[in-house]
């Protein structure tokens, strides 16, 4: 096997954890626990939320991390590592637990999407690979549900990216996310085939080329795959070319073998003309049925324009605005130390940061979504862990942005949002199909999420509360640390 | 092994190559020759130029390429190819050959960085594996080439961009880019140990938060680390806490061992507001040789800005903005059908589009870089393949642009700028070291490449001119064609 065919995730951190391990391990600390969080900062785009995707890599990732002989060795060479600490590698399995939203959830800026509890060394080691995981495929889950959104019931949007994708796991891992986020399917074959992702592909533009005669290349198409011919049409020219051969591919060849035409596709131009005029000289050849499929750097903006146009577009292909969420590349989901083991419990830390918004939530904490009695999630909720939030009695909420302002959320009910997926690092539970993810998914935008916070434009902020024993341990620690460190 | 430590990149193709595989095979083509070009049509991030990489990559791959039992099954499975067609897959090797630019090589908009010549079958299968190496590392390459260049001489930039990176293959091959564009090294370890990049890394805000007091924090780094002491001192507060703690730990702890403070690193808050603070802080306390490092959502724009500002900066960290190319995130190399052999020789085809810009340059043709008697480049130039390029004699150029402009460059001389990198599917040659193609890089833009054409801001468009001869091939394949096809 050639390097190229390897993925040794367990070395994929930063550097910094392993320096920080072998002085953890150096100062004899390999028991103590601790907690970190993943959280956010910011949705994409300004949108109102975004979808948590990537915890079925995280768990492989940590069920699988160990360092082999050559990597110990390579750690050997930088010269910085104690001899005790690079034997300790030697047998290092990740033992922690974590706690996390289910893959699919919607979630909302600075709560804590995941969380790693264990010895200092495991927690810290896993820090780079987690958030590289969530950071990529949230965004492309996200961006994917803002680009199906555009589209609209009833128009499918297929990931059309991996030639433009940040390298082979960004096309395979970013047409999972895009495919839990709403695309009905994916060109890349590696996905399809790594997570029974539905594969599509007819020809490109080569293919006309090639065979120099575009009816003659559409003939040849049609011959091999009468069931599902789709043919692109942009090659030459679409009106005056591509549709008149589409259509007597259609007549000459198709209608005697009783098939149809299934669609064409239109990869450059003006595609709300060129979409307008074809759909006009399909139907008046009779197909009516024949499907107009578009493609070329499209994305949310672009196909919301296409079709306020009146275009008549069916399906869209949508390449590298998708796969690289091109208006907004950077997913900032971060991993911060939020509590530390003394004496048998959790003491919480917190990080002060010259930036508020930088400011932590510490803690162990458990996360809430608040419902009310129509099922419409109406806010989020950090609780002390274990903390009892009984809805029965009218219960206070604070909104940290406003604290003076008491609030109760009549007739509701809350769920606790996370689950332990991972104890002593194995998996505590099977995980969903990724169908039922996208499912899920689905589900929640329909029933649970408001639709003031789905829109593009200035969506409603979902609020972030908190119950008052954690504002009051928040806030304490606040100035303690204030007192502290000036 | 489990499927995460597998990287199939055979499989890594969009699905349509597959289709259009099976149908050249059923027609029985599996031997007619045919030419594809790679190339680009603009510059990331309104640049002069890019930065050719991911070469290697190709090259391992083509090299590689073979599909396993489980992968002809897959294909089978989508029950639209024939049992000869996946009989054939079986076997399949590679074996056409490809010409390119060396690694490293500047490019510009419109020429063929890499060509491929094969049966069609092998060409078109390699299309998108091919494509997306090529994108993401020139697109990380060129984008490291512009924040190093605003960091500017004697001003070290590091890749600490893992987390936020596009997946794992995006941090590791992005780390090398980022490195063959001039960073001095990368945080991330598995890009350190695959390629052999310098790797670097100390602490996270979590090590001060773990300790609760800051002093202790850093007392236990140095301790651990007394010859590469560089301390993060923005967990609680830069100017009260931060710098007092790294400047105490510098006289009580490493100054009794006889070391020096090495740095600070600052990642967060107004960073040259900051930077002057603290290096006037150091300063004061005999501290003139620590150096300041940053972090925090940098590239070549803040930093140009920080700079310009009288900030006092030896070293930026950049992570997410060079790791994803935030600016730009795309970078637009297309595989273009250029020629087909027919009758012994190779045809020219021509893709004509509705987008002028995406009007292709036909033909299997050679490249020529010109360079004036001081070395510098001054144009690039299509010719015939084969064409005699005599620069003894006064040479004419087209600039396509303005084709009634007749130039002359005397005393010029060419150099054609790619080269057969493999035949028959096996490498013709040793391959250069990373380090190599990273010093190319930098002869070329000390030596080759005007200032003009370096700077952010309207930069000089570099010409491709063509000879005669194949500016007239081309014209008249554009007047065929549109005969044609209308």
């Amino acid at each position: 096997m050639t390097q190229f065919d390897k993925r040794n995730i367990s070395m994929m951190m930063d550097f910094y954890e392993m320096t920080m391990a072998n002085g953890y391990f150096n100062d004899h600390d390999t028991e103590t626990k601790v907690v970190f969080d993943v959280f956010y900062r910011q949705n994409p785009d300004g949108g109102g939320f975004a979808i948590f995707a990537g915890l079925e890599q995280v768990i492989e990732y940590v069920e699988n991390m160990r360092f082999s002989e050559d990597d110990i060795e390579y750690f050997r060479q930088q010269q910085m590592f104690s001899e005790e600490f690079l034997n300790y590698l030697k047998d290092f399995r990740f033992h922690g637990d974590i706690y996390a939203m289910p893959e699919g959830t919607v979630m909302y800026p600075n709560e804590p999407i995941l969380t790693v509890v264990g010895s200092l060394i495991d927690a810290q080691l896993v820090e780079t690979a987690i958030l590289a995981q969530i950071n990529h495929q949230s965004l492309i889950a996200t961006k994917a549900r803002r680009i199906v959104k555009a589209a609209g019931e009833g128009r499918a949007v297929s990931d059309f990216g991996a030639r433009r994708a940040h390298n082979m796991d960004a096309a395979t891992y970013g047409a999972r996310a895009a495919y839990i986020g709403g695309v009905v399917g994916t060109a890349t074959v590696s996905a399809g085939q790594m997570f029974d992702i539905p594969i599509s592909g007819t020809m490109a533009h080569s293919w006309v080329m090639f065979y120099g005669d575009e009816f003659e290349a559409f003939k040849h198409y049609a011959e091999n795959y009468p069931d599902g011919t789709v043919l692109l049409v942009d090659t030459y020219d679409v009106i005056h070319s591509g549709i008149p051969n589409a259509i007597r591919v259609a007549r000459e060849v198709l209608e005697p073998m009783g098939k149809r035409l299934k669609g064409i596709r239109i990869d450059s131009g003006d595609l709300a003309y060129l979409s307008k005029r074809v759909r006009k000289m399909l139907d008046e050849a009779g197909l009516e049925d024949c499907k107009i499929v578009v493609s070329n750097s499209l994305d949310e903006f672009t196909i919301a324009s296409l079709l306020s146009q009146g275009a008549c577009i069916d399906s869209f292909g949508v390449g590298e605005r998708l796969i690289t969420a091109k208006s907004e590349p950077v997913f900032g989901a971060v991993y911060k130390l939020a509590a530390v083991g003394e004496n048998g419990h959790f003491s919480p830390r917190i990080k002060v940061s010259e930036n508020v918004e930088k400011i932590t939530n510490p803690g162990l904490k458990d996360l809430y979504r608040v419902y009310d009695k129509d099922g419409h999630a109406v806010a989020d909720m950090l609780a002390v862990c274990g903390e009892e939030v009984d809805m029965e009695q009218p219960f206070r909420y604070v909104d940290p942005q406003k604290p003076w302002k008491n609030r109760n959320f009549e007739g509701c009910r809350v769920k606790n949002l996370r689950r332990l997926y991972v104890q002593d690092g194995k998996r505590t539970q099977e995980l969903p199909a990724l169908g039922e993810i996208r499912d899920y998914v689905k589900a929640q935008l329909k029933d649970e999420i408001w639709e003031e916070e789905q829109r593009f434009e200035n969506p409603h902020r979902h609020y972030l509360d908190m119950t008052p024993d954690y504002y009051e341990m928040k806030m304490e620690l606040l100035s303690e640390t204030r007192k502290q460190h000036g």
